[in-house]
């Protein structure tokens, strides 16, 4: 779920950048190989995916020091306002980013987390910035990014999106839902590779009024001048920081091609059909034994199925061995992702195979599968 | 200069990453192949370069977003101070990320900027943080950074070392300099590929003290518990924030790896040997053609050696032509850069021998040569 395939092209592309771009050019394939060029390069790559312009778009960081770039930066245009409000359960790393921009501002600015469904109504006068994760990671539940941006905006709020777990499984809008800034990561649907660069949007309208708080030399206006004042690039290259990892951004790139012609109505459309097919096959083969963690309407649904039950971590472990590869959130919860681009439906048919033995024979319950690990 | 060849060894270790840990391994990596262990693990390899302790640095992001990290943590550290000290040309993204800090700050904190002959005088009650360049990009002048931490430590401030165009070319001992934090690229002397991973080294009585504003994940105490509240992990891994890119961090020990078993004290006594040669054979046979931009005394020079000429540019153009790849900096620097574990002799020699041949038949002053592209 959270770490897409290596794609076919990626081993290949990898040893040009290493062998040729790095071995052979040095130093000069910033030019040459237009590593220099990366970030935006690969920006307008995903700008087609979630419905932006390509100027809109950079690769760049991770997804948490893109958060608190932006954060800081949709703070930093409404500096009568003090709250950035988001709700509890979010993906954890946002959380902790906006603690720690809040924080850094000398709790100037503060986070407020109000359950999902009181969103509209603490939308109020003293919110500088909404964040929110568009798919839930643990549930999949999709959030209404244009009603909620669009009353963000009636409040005199900024929204800024998160969508690490949309990008590449599900059509999304930023210009259409008149976001203002969002981030999400490059190695889940996107197929980037582990801890593939992140990405970041800023909406064309605040392209030139947003500025980083992470002001490094990549942002500079004129970043090859060496001059000591900082002077911000124009457009949402000033969300540049330091030298990127040109290597990481060659995987990502690899990663993107493979949605080079694809349809992302169509994505949605097996995307659905997948997850569909999943719980109905649970509904037929294991009622009754896991709770739904997810919506069951698949229009208010991610590219994810999410299933609860106590001893879900032994589960997934016992399953993990079988080749059937989801993950655990603490503290209940089984995500099995359907990454639309090679998910294929007798991999779910499989998937359910596998667990109705895992279940069948109560193997779970063996000491081995009982030893939390670090899982991503 | 600013880029590191190929070590034999990376292209054989990034084929293991990509096709086996991340091909076949998938998410399981981040066990099996301990993913999740790169940081330290990188960490204690570059802690022997610096002179620091396994447990105190960690290889994250890139220098930029470290020295954020750390600038902020130095200055949190003293919260009643609110000067930022550093020089005027130093590099430039330290300038400007202590620039963005500041502005984040609310101008709490202010960046002051005095030329190095006046930095003793200037450390006063005001100062949090005296945050400098170990040996500057420029001319490769080296500070005396046992001398200038005592002295920042004497009027109460903490200091924050760059290592950038120190580490892996000439022995740091930061313990033994008593230096709070520091930081430094992955991609110059040790050989990590363009856009490397970075490094940051916390001093052990920090380590638990220093908090990070850029509050990620992976810098939580339980970063698997995906609970709502950040809690800084113990020791230095809390200066960690987003997901690492793996593929960089893969290559960048294939870096590191070039340094096991290498003696620092035997490294920098080559550094000096290639330096003082290369400077006597410009004086042989290019007397007076161009000025030294470094210091003359080796004892006070890095592992680079800076030439000043006015036509600067057109020549290190006509000269990387040759084969011979240095680096110019505005407005009029030449630097060539000697990395004692694979520089040799004979390539100092060949390098005046073709810089000769650029001044004699002056074809610098072609105009092909006039135009100014992004190196770095």
């Amino acid at each position: 779920n959270s770490l897409g395939p290596l794609p076919r092209a990626t081993a290949q592309r990898l040893r040009r950048t290493v062998e040729q771009e790095w071995g052979q050019g040095l130093i000069r394939s910033w030019n040459e190989a237009d590593w220099i060029g990366a970030p935006a390069r690969l920006g307008a790559k995903i700008a087609r995916l979630i419905g932006a312009k390509a100027h809109e778009v950079i690769a760049a960081d991770s997804t948490s020091v893109n958060l608190y770039k932006l954060a800081a930066a949709a703070a930093g245009l409404r500096p009568e306002r003090s709250v950035i409000l988001t709700e509890p359960g979010n993906f954890p790393t946002d959380l902790y980013i906006l603690q720690g921009l809040a924080a850094q501002s000398g709790h100037k600015l503060r986070v407020r987390t109000v359950p999902r469904e009181a969103l509209i109504d603490a939308l109020d006068e003293t919110v500088a910035a909404l964040v929110l994760t568009h798919v839930h990671y643990k549930t999949g539940a999709v959030h209404d990014m244009a009603a909620l941006t669009a009353r963000a905006h009636q409040a005199g709020a900024l929204a800024v999106w998160d969508l690490s777990h949309s990008t590449g499984a599900l059509p999304v809008d930023l210009n259409g839902a008149g976001a203002d800034f969002a981030v999400g990561c490059g190695y889940k649907y996107l197929n980037g590779g582990p801890g593939a660069p992140a990405f970041l949007y800023v909406a064309e309208r605040w392209a030139d009024q947003a500025t980083s708080p992470l002001a490094g030399w990549m942002g500079h206006a004129a970043p090859f001048e060496f001059v000591d004042d900082y002077h911000p690039a124009a457009g949402v290259l000033r969300m540049l920081c330091g030298t990127p990892s040109i290597l990481a951004m060659a995987a990502l790139e690899a990663g993107l091609e493979t949605f080079d012609g694809v349809d992302m109505a169509a994505v949605r459309r097996k995307s659905i059909a997948l997850g569909e097919g999943f719980i109905a096959l649970l509904e037929a083969h294991l009622p009754g034994v896991f709770a739904l963690a997810s919506p069951r309407d698949p229009a208010c649904r991610g590219s994810q199925v999410s299933l609860a039950h106590p001893q879900g971590y032994a589960i997934m472990s016992a399953l993990i061995e079988t080749g059937v590869i989801g993950d655990f959130r603490a503290p209940d919860i089984l995500r099995f992702g359907f990454a639309p681009l090679y998910t294929r439906f007798i991999d779910v048919f499989d998937a359910v195979e596998h667990l109705k033995a895992v279940m069948a024979d109560r193997r779970f319950e063996h000491p081995r599968y009982a030893e939390r690990e670090a899982v991503t």
